[in-house]
């Protein structure tokens, strides 16, 4: 039986989502569990990863299992083992072919800036940024990235081998809660770092250190070169994976 | 010269305040700081403690220093160098015969319940709690202990030598927000746990697991075997401490 799990996780005490060969990773975090649960090694298959520090408010797995528990079992089951910072929102029954990574068809993340006095109760979890930001600059920026885009500029792959760097953002949006600013990016898939790389840049032209006639020069560079501009993991959170049959929200 | 210094802390990874022969306190790590500074040894004394992963909105201290440093540059020298948790949020020049301890006349409390989804994201800063509460009941339940009373059940002294326990609460009020709930606490002092124990028995209160008689016995026992329940230190902060000529909120 192939299950799909939704699960938020705070990233802070872990090197990211995918095992690492000497740190400890929430995947394998969770596969030590199912795996001693099983007494076979059981491997997991996440939407995509979450890098070092990032936090997920709704990342979803799927596992493959013989074990006789219903899906509210397997929940109460893993939340009874999971270390207290991650936590299992729901369990269901998928179809064998479903596929938590091949079959995501669009994501949305949000990145968190405490524009306010600095909090110490947060510091892994939110941007602390000091200084003016010119928001309805930011807004701008954040609209150049909306579409259809060559993202060759706010990526780095690393070793991973992809066709192309071409991704649609379907919406950038900018909501301010008093000192809290949350940016919210929903598109068809996020290649690594491109998340925070496009945040760094709207940093940049909030505090007019980049106007929007570079920015958008930079975009159309198509150029592993051209941007130096990475917001710190803290404060980013994937906030939901959508799969075809889905709507969004 | 004397300062008085008012800063917020997260307590999650201290073994509290005061400090400890063998574990890292808040004060300790304090001391580091400034006795490095000063190239000898720095001791402050913080307006009473705060125990192992209780938290502070604003605990005060003070030291007495001839370093010539203006208060702005005493605050961002420190958080320069405190760790990520500790924030300063004042620096004031004080009376030499200023005391933080023994001018306080008052202090507040709050302790924050979050009785709906587990959050991963603050299980340090928060008591989660399952099921119903019956808020009004909680209410009264505070009422009775709003006034001067002897507060024996519900206090441990461990080593220390105090008179008598009585203490005069001046306010207990709760604040809903959602599913958050903060319970707001301010009186002329606090015993060792007193909080703690108090929102204890109102937990078991809101829970029917105590009726409001039997509350009023265990305050009219005055004695340390008749209480048994203690709230979770994280979700304890110390809100303010207020002095002479200072007026409460």
């Amino acid at each position: 039986m192939r299950y799909k799990v939704k699960m938020m996780y705070d990233g802070s005490n872990y090197y990211g989502w995918q095992v690492q060969p000497r740190e400890i990773s929430i995947q394998e975090t969770i596969q030590e569990v199912l795996s001693r649960m099983h007494n076979h090694p059981i491997v997991i298959v996440g939407s995509g990863r979450t890098d070092s520090g990032v936090h997920a408010l709704s990342q979803v797995f799927h596992f493959d299992s013989d074990m006789k528990l219903n899906c509210d079992q397997w929940r109460k089951s893993m939340n009874r083992q999971f270390p207290e910072d991650l936590f299992v929102l729901s369990v269901e029954v998928a179809d064998p072919e479903w596929h938590a990574r091949f079959d995501a068809i669009r994501k949305c993340y949000e990145y968190r800036i405490n524009t306010g006095q600095y909090d110490p109760f947060n510091v892994r979890r939110v941007l602390q940024l000091e200084g003016e930001l010119d928001i309805d600059r930011m807004r701008q920026a954040m609209q150049i990235f909306v579409g259809t885009h060559d993202f060759t500029s706010f990526c780095t792959n690393r070793s991973e081998i992809t066709i192309d760097q071409v991704r649609t953002i379907y919406k950038f949006n900018l909501i301010q809660e008093g000192q809290l600013l949350r940016f919210v990016i929903e598109g068809d898939g996020f290649m690594r770092y491109m998340v925070r790389m496009l945040i760094g840049v709207v940093i940049e032209a909030g505090q007019h250190k980049l106007t929007l006639i570079k920015i958008q020069a930079m975009l159309e560079a198509k150029s592993k070169t051209v941007n130096k501009h990475v917001a710190k993991a803290c404060g980013l959170y994937l906030v939901d994976v959508f799969y075809k049959e889905e709507s969004s929200q």
